[in-house]
């Protein structure tokens, strides 16, 4: 026998309810039965963004949607701006590179965020700037960035916009879109909504459509116009996704009865206990300044490699945590808690570090992590 | 109780072993387990595409595939061809027309197929043309295309490439890649391969491949380039639809099993059989040339609405027929067999249809239809 846990940060684990919903027959996109899945599932959708914009699917990872952000928002040549500050921020200057936008990047130092001055003085800097392209969460650091102070900033001007890919951060931590004013969030499937990867999410607000009506870059597939009046007749354009429409349908359903403050207090919760818990083994926690309660990203002790880490609680324990991309590959690991995770998966996700730690010679207090978990979760 | 059962041109039923495979707990897109199934996919597709080359996997639906044939394969001002003769070759003049390509038409009367010498005249006419892009089977008529000439003639001219939709055609009729030399394929998940929908697969020649190196279009979530060297490593650039690609593992090993020319017979079986059962029943089949082995189109009768039939035929009986699209709405219903169907599925679709048609009111003998299946399935 051997048990698996899936504690990266996407994909996550799926809902035993979802995973069955989905092994049903399969049905047709234009039959009635159909429709009302749609339905039900665009009126959850808002519910989740806390908006009452049109929420696009489309049926493609989460790059997908942020590509759409650039070729359905810009034209060739607009100003833009992007924070270098991990694997993903970097995709959105990849993206606008791609499209010939004159992007400039604020480069973060990895593991940190970006400071709302930063944004400022890069606004100041350059007043052409049209669209602003953040994270809220950066998965590949767990740094967590100022969005609601940046949406104020952002949101004051009337010629700019402000995206953020809340991949890692919608239904993790609260991201009101309509009342911050955020002209356009963007989510996935496999992470907090806790199904397999395969859909992505935008929502626009009216200032961003009005951008939408001026880009003159090419687009199809991604063509948010056509996706927005197809949906308003409770239609996709293409194909979509049956089988994860389907199983949407289930998770947007427990997220409601759950209810979004909750599902809030849960991933706060979870991720104090693990940073707690790592902490009192003597290891350094990768984000200072504000770590995302989506993942928990962590330093490997002085002389092991983090590669050995993720390495032997998979081989050893059946358990997938992430390592560190790129830049810091090898010197950190990444616990991901969110998503379809409850205190006991921190737990047993802190056993099987202790084990693993204690096996590569590691020196600590056996089960110190465990109680500090114990106690974050359930008092002293 | 109420059965269900789908005969429409995609989505098309998932075998039972797929579905409950893709019930699984999630995997991790990284993680060693999920490279040895990567690693057979990768393999049985080329076995289905019969061909060498690395068969590109994206996550989304077959237009997704298509239009990176577009944006990864020409650059704007290019000329190009595209046959618009039913809604999906409008697709490709479409994305063509969206990406500032010179694309020019040969307009066909839907139902009917493109015929080689219109190809000949076309690229005699303007040598210019760099790709031409047709559909093997064209879904919203259910013609089928000659393929095999008109590759033949596109592969002689060293400055063409032939792009074949092949979304309804491959794994239902023969069309080896490689022997032909059609220099790019491509196929979605929910035809033939009897999956839900949301993958598209394109498989490029090196012919396409030196195309891929001179295109200066903007692309980003459809990079082709990338995907290969991603693929090659045994890896997906984004993050894939791993539900799917173990779904994937299934099916291709059903159609391993059952061998791609047995395949190829069930297909034109059941396509035979449903042609003589609608023909025995007095109706008219829509494409009178050579029509595909993947669905097959039929008129309705004189003054019977298709859309009744559709209508009835799901109300009462549970079955997904798709009616006529664009041009040919109300005039044509379309019944698909491909993929996952056997003769008795042809049996009880051609049952349905008779009890609908007696209802609406036409005239017929009663059982003609079944005996004519019957006597095709099983000989006279």
């Amino acid at each position: 026998m051997r048990k698996k846990y899936l504690f990266a940060p996407g994909p996550t684990p799926v809902p035993e309810r979802a995973l069955a919903d989905m092994a049903l027959p399969i049905i047709h996109h234009r039959a009635p039965e159909y429709s009302a899945v749609l339905q039900e599932v665009r009126d959850n959708l808002k519910y989740l963004f806390q908006t009452k914009n049109e929420v696009l699917i489309f049926t493609s990872s989460g790059t997908g949607a942020m590509e759409g952000c650039v070729s359905n928002l810009l034209s060739a040549g607009d100003h833009a701006l992007a924070i270098r500050g991990g694997k993903f921020g970097e995709r959105w200057y990849d993206i606008c590179k791609a499209y010939s936008i004159n992007v400039s990047a604020i480069d973060v130092e990895w593991g940190h965020a970006v400071t709302v001055s930063q944004i400022k003085d890069a606004l100041e800097k350059d007043p052409e700037i049209k669209a602003v392209y953040i994270q809220a969460s950066e998965t590949s650091t767990g740094a967590f960035y100022p969005v609601k102070e940046i949406a104020e900033i952002v949101s004051a001007r009337e010629n700019t916009i402000l995206i953020v890919d809340a991949i890692t951060a919608l239904g993790v931590v609260d991201i009101p879109q309509d009342e911050w004013r955020i002209d356009v969030v963007v989510t996935g499937s496999q992470k907090a909504l806790m199904l397999p990867p395969g859909l992505a999410f935008a929502s626009l607000n009216d200032k961003a459509w009005s951008f939408v009506e001026q880009s003159s870059l090419p687009k199809y597939y991604f063509n948010f116009k056509k996706e927005k009046k197809s949906l308003e007749k409770n239609q996709n354009v293409y194909t979509p996704n049956v089988q994860l429409i389907i199983g949407l349908r289930e998770v947007l359903r427990e997220i409601k009865e759950e209810g979004l403050e909750h599902v809030f207090k849960r991933h706060a919760s979870l991720a104090n206990a693990t940073r707690k818990a790592v902490q009192a083994l003597g290891l350094k926690l990768y984000v200072v300044d504000k770590p995302s309660d989506a993942l928990t990203a962590v330093y490997a002790p002085y002389g092991i490699d983090a590669g050995k880490i993720t390495k032997l609680i998979r081989e050893k324990y059946g358990i997938t945590i992430a390592g560190g991309q790129d830049a810091v590959k090898g010197k950190i690991f990444r616990i991901a808690h969110l998503g379809y995770f409850g205190c006991f998966d921190i737990i047993t996700v802190i056993s099987a570090l202790e084990a693993v730690l204690k096996e590569l010679g590691y020196k600590f207090e056996q089960g110190a992590g465990l109680k500090a978990a114990q106690e974050a979760l359930f008092g002293k």
